[in-house]
C-alpha cells in the first residue's frame, strides 16, 4: 500500500478535479462534468508554464488519492527569504486518518527546502477544524488571518 | 501632494528594505544595513524574472513612501481560477491614515483584474489589529486561518 507523491501529468487533471469537487466547501464551487470544463485545462496549462509552480499529486496503486499545489515566493521581507505556499489541499475522504496527508506535506516541505525556502504558509478554511487540529501538528501556527476578497 | 503607484525598480530597493524594517514587526527580521544586503539584491533580481510578480511602490513627490508585492497564482480550484497573494504590504508610518494604503489597494487589486483574477487574498500577523480594521473596510474577509512553518 506504497503511497508515492509526484508532479501531476495533464491525465491527473479530472482525478484532480473530482477531489477538489468531493469536498464539501468545494462542491458548489467546482464543475465536475466530463468532458473537463476547458477553464480547468487552461488553469493547468498556466501552472505548468510556471516554474514557480508545482501542482503534486498522492497516488496509491496507480490512482490518484490526493493532491496539492505549491507556489515558491520570491520577496524582499525577511532578508530576501523565499516561501512556499500551499494551496487546495485534498485526501480522498475514504483515506484520511492514515497518515497520507502527513507524508504529503512531508514531501512537500522537502521541495520547499530544496526550492530554497525559509517559510512554508498556507490558509485554511476557519471552517476546517479537523485541519487545524492537523497543521499545528505539523509545526504550522495561525499567526495570521487568511483575509480574502472576491473580485 | 499626488501618490502615484508603479513597478518598482533596482533603484527603489534600499528604500524598500528601509519600509519593511521600520516597522516594528519587521525590524527584527532585517538587515537595513548598507550597502545593501546581498540577499536582498538576489531577491529583487528573482521577483523581476518572474512574469507573476509585481513588487510595487508608492511614489510621493519623488520618495518612495510605500510598498507591497502581487504573485498571481493559476490555480485549478473554483474552476480554474487566478488568485493575486499580497504580501509585504507597507506605508511609510508618518503618512498613515491619509488613504494612501486605501489607494494603492485600488491599484492592487486593479492589477488581479486586469490578470484575470477572482478572488485576492493576504495573511496579516494578528498582532495588527488596526490592518484587520483596514482590510475588512476594503471588503475582505477574515475567512481563513493563516498558517506559518518555518522550515
Amino acid at each position: 500500500m506504497t503511497v508515492i507523491f509526484r508532479h501531476a501529468t495533464r491525465e491527473d487533471l479530472p482525478r484532480i478535479v473530482a477531489l477538489i469537487a468531493e469536498d464539501q466547501i468545494g462542491q458548489a464551487r467546482e464543475d465536475a462534468a466530463t468532458p473537463l470544463n476547458a477553464a480547468y485545462v487552461e488553469a493547468f496549462a498556466a501552472i505548468q508554464r510556471d516554474d514557480n509552480q508545482v501542482l503534486a499529486v498522492a497516488e496509491q496503486n496507480g490512482a490518484v488519492i490526493g493532491c496539492l499545489q505549491i507556489t515558491f515566493i520570491p520577496g524582499i521581507s525577511r532578508q530576501g527569504m523565499w516561501r512556499g505556499n500551499i494551496e487546495t489541499v485534498r485526501v480522498a475522504r475514504e483515506l484520511r486518518g492514515r497518515g497520507i496527508g502527513r507524508a504529503f506535506f512531508a514531501w512537500a516541505i522537502a521541495r520547499c527546502r530544496a526550492r530554497g525556502c525559509g517559510l512554508v504558509q498556507l490558509t485554511m478554511d476557519k471552517r476546517r477544524s479537523d485541519a487545524a487540529r492537523f497543521y499545528q501538528s505539523l509545526g504550522f501556527t495561525p499567526s495570521h488571518e487568511g483575509m480574502k476578497l472576491s473580485v
